[in-house]
């Protein structure tokens, strides 16, 4: 008997390529494969190729202008550069202010800079919902600043930053404003030009473009320095032959996402809105992390007390369902993430902690499969711990939506 | 009447990506699109990928172990990669040696090196056929120097340098040595665990792989630095998510040049000869850039005196022939290139080099097509300039091949 396909859940990891996206790479490897900064006809079509997606990815985050997108490998590359860009532009500036819950491509790259080169690093904390302390970003700031660089959206539990109301405390000490919206393009509205934002880093494969291609908005008259020095690619932002096909597929993937993105959000909260509230109701002993009101659509990150997350995620994989225990990058680790750390999680559930990450085609049927196996199998693998019975405590609050 | 196809004698600029390279990538974008550090099953085949891939990048250039291979973004990131890590595990040593004719992937980060962080860069220079100073190298050397960088094949010129030797130099003071190997790597037998060579960087988009993807070597054992920090892939050498695609079109196009290099480089070798002595035999005041025993077999780099480059690049296009004048990432700018200056090639020459670069599928009626068409086009172009005179001087012999 063949097995059903899997139920993806895991988008935040990664996403399928749109086939749009695919037909329209493919003739960049072969046809049109000539280097688009060469001199020849050949180029001609490469390089209108790139302008387009250039204009496709200005609109998905409503940028003024297409010379303010600078083409990277992805959003640890743009997140890099942002942050190298930042300290060699604001000259005598020595200071980072960043948040505690950030992806790791932030969090190592200033623990090397303050490690390597003895820039002070500020890591702001969250509250149990992973709200940003605003009180404790203030008293960071200072003209010792030179970048605020805070996330637009947490890969983990969807929690969403106000950046716009950061980027402006940033510039009140006269600071640079980054934002790692890697998991925030493709499934908010971004309109970045509205925002007094400097820089913003996107990652194709997080909205169903190819893997390996992503950008980092520079806003026009923002200083900036290159992590990636050569050819004069990207008007000497960014060297190195572009990745036209990747850069085609992201372009047609920032399309689609822009036309699709409106009507999808209230459908895809539903779904998951229905996830949570069945697990909820048949799972005792489990609450939801992060803010209900300041959330993506498509993330549920939910904690199981006195059961361990990688014991889950097993299961339901054995069921053909996949999902994640906190971040991807983190696989492997048995430690509860940064991000479930820094909400106090309270112990017995800090570990039993899974992401469902959601897509437009995620589909009622899905939802409910998990719901007829998840139940089940938390019941079965608390059967097997001495640390649970029926009348465990209740879990502490911490970290609950409200 | 339709077009014939163009005559593309551009492939140390990029080449079309092989067929069967982009057949093997396409799962990558859909089927197996899965995050391959992810904990559930459809990460397997990604991640299964990722292995096969490393393995015959590591055949492709002779690594001792596939834990060597570094996948990057590209030839460029994996420069950039090796000339920071250098100074970061060398410590007390702040002085790099390079040449004149590196790529400017290598250069413009030796130059930010030297202009933004006071490392002393050594550019050693090169004769008129583009043959490394070793004396000067030697010269330069010191235990102050914390790397060597030099390329192995030139992409202008086709010229090779002597690696292997130059890296039991770098040695002898307990310098690191790393080679720009873009060009050389598809082009010649790279067999790196016979060499004392420490670093390699590679492109896949130079031997017919997808653009967007290279890799760096890294010697067991040799001392590193991260240029892109955050997730743990690459055995935390290298975050962010894989380019399972990028990386699985590697590989394959890897597989076929170790098959399909022995055999082809004696013929693509003649067909190389065969331009080179059509032209000379018919052009005036025309000689090959370069050393002709120490030079890449698919390469000619062509001065032709009195004319310019550009003129000929453009008429040669609309007579469907591509070709390039100097370093594709060069294009643009009126000036020679700094190989072309590094090689002293006289004034009334260095304004009119082409780089004609050959592949395995060239034909010899490809090469008598050029051969039917651009006497004629350096007659017309001589024709129009008040330089030109049948009696104009002779040509020095400086940049000549010997």
């Amino acid at each position: 008997m063949p097995h059903p396909p899997p139920v993806y859940l895991d988008h935040n990891a990664t996403t399928p390529v749109l086939p749009a996206a695919v037909q329209a790479m493919l003739p960049y490897f072969t046809t049109h494969f000539a280097n688009p900064s060469s001199g020849h006809s050949p180029a001609a079509a490469p390089a209108a190729a790139l302008r387009q997606a250039r204009r496709s990815v200005q609109a998905l985050i409503g940028a003024a202008s297409e010379q303010e997108i600078i083409f990277t490998s992805g959003g640890t590359e743009a997140n890099s550069t942002a942050l190298r860009s930042a300290l060699a532009v604001m000259s005598g500036r020595r200071e980072i202010v960043t948040s505690a819950v950030e992806h790791p491509a932030i969090l190592a790259a200033c623990d090397a800079l303050e490690r390597e080169e003895g820039v002070i690093v500020h890591r702001i904390g969250v509250d149990g919902a992973g709200l940003l302390d605003i009180d404790a970003t203030r008293a960071a700031l200072s003209e010792r600043v030179a970048l605020v660089s805070l996330m637009w959206a947490n890969n983990e539990t969807g929690t969403i930053f106000p950046v716009e109301g950061l980027a402006e405390l940033a510039h009140g000490v006269g600071a640079l404003f980054h934002t790692d919206a890697v998991q925030a393009v493709g499934k908010l509205p971004v309109r970045v030009q509205e925002t007094e934002i400097d820089m913003l880093s996107l990652s194709a494969h997080k909205f169903q473009g190819p893997k390996g291609v992503g950008a980092l908005y520079l806003r026009r008259g923002t200083g900036f320095a290159p992590l990636l020095r050569g050819g004069k690619q990207e008007r000497g932002r960014r060297a190195g032959t572009e990745n036209t096909p990747g850069i085609v597929g992201m372009g047609v993937a920032a399309d689609l996402a822009v036309a699709g993105l409106a009507g999808a959000l209230p459908r895809v909260a539903a779904l998951r809105d229905r996830l949570e509230a069945g697990i909820l109701a048949a799972v005792s002993h489990a609450f939801v992390l992060g803010n209900r009101h300041e959330r993506l659509a498509n993330t549920s990150c939910i904690a199981f007390g006195y059961v361990e997350g990688e014991a889950i995620q097993l299961r339901l994989d054995r069921a053909g369902i996949c999902v994640s225990t906190g971040s991807a990058c983190a696989s492997g680790a048995v430690e509860p993430s940064h991000v479930v750390r820094a909400m106090r999680v309270p112990f017995t559930a800090a570990h039993g902690v899974i992401r469902f990450s959601l897509s437009a085609a995620t589909t009622a049927a899905e939802i409910d499969r998990v719901l007829a196996v998840l139940p089940g199998i938390v019941a079965d693998l608390r059967a097997m711990t001495p640390f649970w019975a029926d009348g465990a405590p209740a879990l502490p609050a911490a970290g609950a939506v409200r």
